[in-house]
């Protein structure tokens, strides 16, 4: 696997610093967790390890005797209360992820995903007004795009209750910058992908369920036409944008989108996969109707604005960022795919 | 007072028909009550009576025993699961309205805004789903605009928290005309005056306030430098365009703005007031701080939207509406200004 090794970029923006990562033992946030320690900061995980969510003790395997790991919900007020003090960074990344899960329980993603950016929010300003904080926001909040490719001028109408959601809560963190001086700054993430995706089911990723599917020896099944259009991010790129945000006072107040230079089918995509995989098949499904309701059809990002206000542009090629990922889960699979119990397909 | 009688309209829409209005106590929920009951609708009006807001008995002594009213929370979920049962529509107005409270609480300020209206919406998918429902939204979701007039297409950009609330309880209506068939549609108020408007402080509109100084003889306050250009849409206006969207099932799954056609400063505003009234003063007052972050500086909407799918343009004048209301604290003030206690200014 390739070595991602950028410390010159941010100087000595983060050592030493104390940092503090919401879902920080899920996917991205372990990813992060990972860069960070080798850019010598002190590091605290937050985690709930709800088990339908991304949490995952594995993930930090290779830096556990490196980062501290604090086990609380975001939800836990007096937890989030204590553990935000003293920190200079908050990577807030701790979130209900699944768009299905938030129509069929449209309350807990709104305890999630509003009311605990709320009460974390409250917490930065009550103990720690210094602290800046980098929110993990999504793509969802433009639904259906209305032209290609999306950028932050774009109309924001969801299609469903995450998205809703998300956007209440990446809107808190503007205002609390912008009305309290809370530095924070929110990334709107595009299909982010890597090794310590969550691959047990669809809530987090199609492409999760796509790589189980592989390698238990299923067809890979891509839903509707599987003409739709999409953008990756590789989750090393994704982590870039997080600390280059992190360590630029340009990016106060502001919303980011993030966004891949390959676009590609659904189709291609699956096509791709395979033929990286060395084997496997693909067909095409009808969408289940539950999902075709909240589909947001084609889309993909501009991100010219983070590449002009920070610097920021992906590096590594899709079909890179896939041969990593096959080969960890070739690798570590067992850790991840989970029981056969209930997964959300 | 002038009266308002178009009942030709809307043809027999309301003749019989079931009705729950929550807010229904308030200012804009008991003038809409007045005109249902006046075309011969079953009204039910849901109202917490917090005294903050602006539910007021004295709102409906004309109508009190042609309407029901229900003393209920909208946060109160087996209420509402009881009360939307059998409901034709469904005038969805209670709501947290104060920024400068959803500021200093905005955990109550999300409950009722984003929860209540999340479980309103649930309890229509699950006991009634067949009834519309009409959801009173704010202009403040698009914060301090970017350009003027603002029209549906202008980015969503709230500057406080009430702002983002009310744009996620407005888009999970949208979500669930789309997703559910609950046919649902929002309409962006600007500010909306008129007799029973809350005149006790300044939570719900600043107007309020100038009308309490002026009977009181004190001087209006103007902020900032008096130089805000604002629209105004009369009562009996707004109260159309929620009958014209209840009563058209073009009006499904969209959101309108409602706007005025007299744009005015501050300062002109309050100087039509003295005029009107006949006698007071007002002066320019600097902006207190915990205002000027969130406030929104020019506003006035673009109604083209319903005016094009409805029909709808409001009709009276600025200055007949400021009559009206003068008109209607001089004979019943004593119902509205309250308590000298805590009035937030």
């Amino acid at each position: 696997m390739e070595e991602w090794n950028k410390m010159a970029q941010y100087g000595d923006a983060f050592e030493g610093k104390k940092i503090l990562i919401t879902g920080g033992l899920g996917f991205i946030g372990s990813t992060l967790a990972a860069r960070l320690v080798n850019l010598n900061a002190e590091v605290v995980l937050v985690d709930s390890l709800i088990p339908e969510y991304g949490g995952n003790f594995f993930n930090i395997i290779g830096i556990k005797d490196r980062v501290k790991v604090n086990i609380a919900d975001v939800r836990d007020v007096y937890s989030m209360n204590h553990l935000i003090q003293g920190q200079d960074y908050l990577f807030n990344l701790a979130g209900q992820t699944s768009h299905l899960d938030s129509m069929r329980d449209p309350y807990t993603d709104m305890e999630i995903n509003c009311r605990a950016q709320l009460s974390i929010l409250e917490a930065c300003r009550k103990h720690n007004p210094g602290v800046k904080v980098i929110f993990a926001s999504t793509r969802q909040i433009y639904g259906v795009p209305d032209y290609l490719p999306v950028d932050e001028k774009h109309l924001q109408h969801p299609t469903d209750v995450n998205g809703i959601n998300k956007m209440a809560g990446e809107w808190y963190h503007i205002i609390y910058n912008n009305v309290y001086g809370i530095r924070a700054c929110a990334l709107r993430l595009t299909n982010t992908i890597g090794p310590r995706m969550r691959v047990r089911d669809t809530r987090q990723t199609f492409l999760g369920w796509w790589i189980r599917s592989l390698f238990e020896g299923r067809d890979i099944e891509v839903f509707g036409d599987g003409m739709q259009l999409r953008d990756f991010n590789y989750v090393e790129d994704a982590v870039d944008a997080f600390l280059e945000a992190a360590s630029s006072e340009a990016a106060n107040g502001k919303i980011f989108n993030l966004g891949g230079t390959e676009i590609i089918t659904l189709k291609e995509l699956a096509a791709l996969m395979v033929e990286i995989y060395g084997s496997g098949t693909f067909r095409i499904v009808p969408f289940p109707s539950d999902r075709k309701v909240i589909d947001i059809g084609h889309y993909y990002g501009d991100f010219g604005l983070i590449h002009q206000t920070l610097g920021w542009s992906p590096s590594t090629s899709l079909r890179v960022g896939l041969a990593n990922i096959l080969e960890y889960y070739s690798a570590h699979g067992a850790h991840y795919w989970g029981g056969s119990d209930d997964p959300v397909r």
